[in-house]
């Protein structure tokens, strides 16, 4: 028997070695809705992951780049970055996965793999980075098409692990709004006892809560309404300031060490960063849809503040993001919607009714299409 | 001779223990000039200083308080907080300090000693700090009275050590355009080797290129002036970007770590975030006279930048400071003046023809009094 060539193990093979073509929804036409279509995925390489999609959350960046708010983009455009699925089949160098696993996959599908960032770790911040959709690949030749797709092909450094226990679903949105979130209180040192702040209760501001509170902070959230109290504070907050409270603003300043600002709309930030302490940040998440009001340079210089921004977070740290989440029992309150209804959930989601986040059940995409 | 009582050594005596009038500089009159008039300095306390000036450093912050631009003041007073002179007497719990000794007395007369600032060692930041002039001192009862005289009683606690080898004339601007510099560098952790940026040559912008030079930094300043680029040079930056050419800032672009913003007029940031690699930070020192131009706030989340503030430092990190540029022999340039060209070095100042600070030479006070 020595010296016969032994065959690989078949399991480790790919099985799809062709490029396929799979149902989506996407835009077809400048100015379109969301229609049933259907994309090309590359052939399956040695270090790729095919995966079918069980869920795929819907990021307000869809909206955005679906409706060309962001600049022109190539179409049809399939989007969708909070992707969760099964694999499929696994190609002979993605060791870390089986076929069966459930994995995820994020903002990013790609990086150069050899700067300053990609070395860190932080390969969100590579100038080569390939997002997950709408977005060119020089290394494969694709324009990349996202989640709201029934399989995806990723290349396995770009793949998550879901750890058992979470909810397919509902671990759909932490691959954006969770990481997104997680991040910068990783990157300020936020401990067990820190006092922190959340702007916003949307998609990325119920997210900041539910790990805040997991990381053992006392989170306070600012919201314009009344009516998300009771919500916010079961989402595990400390407290709730109305920021229309002029006496509740008052009582909060100069309480905080770190501030997650998650609204996109221009908002003037003088109120917020008063409510930091010396040397505290209010780190802005959201591309604002318009010119922010000018900060008061006065408050960052008597306290001094930082004002900043992140950006989602590199492959590992996701992870990492993922892990905590499984450990502390953190996933999102997620409303999953069909195919069908996926328009309707863009209008509501622009109008901020969602609690808090929409996600697509793939598995309705093989129905439609 | 064992049990006799030993009167204290009479050099750590008090030996002024009554309020003085002493011969000073400053605003009498709204709108006026600064001109001769005497102010009270208090009693000498058992922890009290009282010095002889040598020098003052003429600060922009001066102005601003002495013409009532940052809000209404209390007259007469007596601008100056870059203060060196030598020790004339010592209360017998001033223990530092000895007659004869060069000192200098910065932003800071005073703070609560009893707060989470005060125990950091961040006076500065402390809600009761007593600032050099203009000021009520709660614990004195005084309204303080600054620099621009010929002598001050200040508590020893508030008191720096100037080192030897520093010129006195000098070292005055390092009490406030010195700390203000240093304390930020070393907050954000400036090493050798790290690229660095200034962003305006006056007073602060040049003693931040002798300083940073001097952590071994590598300093590219940016001006807005071709003229100043030799002495930008001289003064130890490693490169001269002018701001008006679009070449060169596209160059500067994502190469530094900090940025020191000394510019004190509204101007738009956008250019100088973009030179701040990854995790950079832009620091601005000065209140700006009106509303800055909106932020990038798409700069601040690609790259993961901080905008903050800073301002002086403490009395241990002044001293730091101080100790600092003796070993380094970093001083500021200055222009001394006498008592009688004080006015109109306050205009040159406000038309930035100075190159780079005006002192005091206090000596002339005693004529002119």
């Amino acid at each position: 028997m020595i010296g016969r060539p032994v065959p690989p193990p078949r399991g480790s093979q790919p099985r799809s070695s062709r490029p396929s073509s799979v149902g989506a929804m996407g835009i077809a036409e400048p100015g379109g809705p969301l229609v049933p279509l259907r994309v090309e995925r590359r052939a399956a390489g040695p270090r790729d992951v095919l995966i079918d999609i069980e869920f795929c959350g819907l990021c307000h960046s869809d909206v955005h780049a679906g409706r060309g708010e962001w600049g022109a983009r190539t179409l049809p455009l399939v989007p969708g970055h909070e992707i969760v699925g099964i694999v499929r089949t696994v190609g002979p160098e993605a060791d870390d996965f089986r076929v069966g696993d459930r994995v995820g996959v994020g903002c990013l599908v790609d990086s150069c793999r050899d700067c300053e960032q990609c070395d860190a770790g932080l390969e969100q911040f590579c100038g080569a980075s390939v997002g997950t959709y709408g977005a060119r690949n020089t290394r494969t030749g694709e324009y990349t098409q996202g989640g709201y797709a029934s399989s995806i092909v990723v290349d396995c450094a770009y793949v998550l692990r879901i750890p058992d226990g979470l909810d397919p679903a509902a671990a759909a949105p932490l691959l954006c709004a969770g990481i997104t979130t997680y991040s910068p209180m990783r990157h300020y040192g936020v401990a067990a006892g820190d006092r922190i702040g959340v702007l916003g209760l949307g998609g990325l501001g119920h997210t900041a809560v539910k790990i805040g509170a997991a990381m053992g902070a006392d989170v306070t959230v600012f919201t314009s309404k009344e009516s998300k109290r009771a919500a916010a504070l079961e989402l595990g907050a400390a407290r709730v300031v109305v920021t229309g409270d002029q006496e509740a603003m008052a009582e909060a300043s100069d309480t905080l060490s770190l501030l997650i600002d998650t609204v996109a709309a221009p908002h003037d930030l003088g109120p917020f960063l008063a409510t930091l302490r010396r040397d505290g940040a209010l780190i802005q998440l959201g591309l604002p849809s318009g010119p922010m009001p000018p900060v008061d340079v006065g408050r960052l210089i008597s306290r001094r503040l930082r004002y900043g921004g992140s950006l989602i977070g590199g492959i590992a740290e996701t992870q990492e993001m993922l892990d905590f989440c499984a450990e502390h029992g953190v996933v999102c309150d997620v409303e999953v919607v069909g195919a069908d209804a996926l328009n309707t959930a863009w209008d509501r989601m622009v109008a901020g009714d969602v609690q808090y986040r929409f996600v697509l059940d793939a598995g309705t995409l093989r129905a439609t299409n």
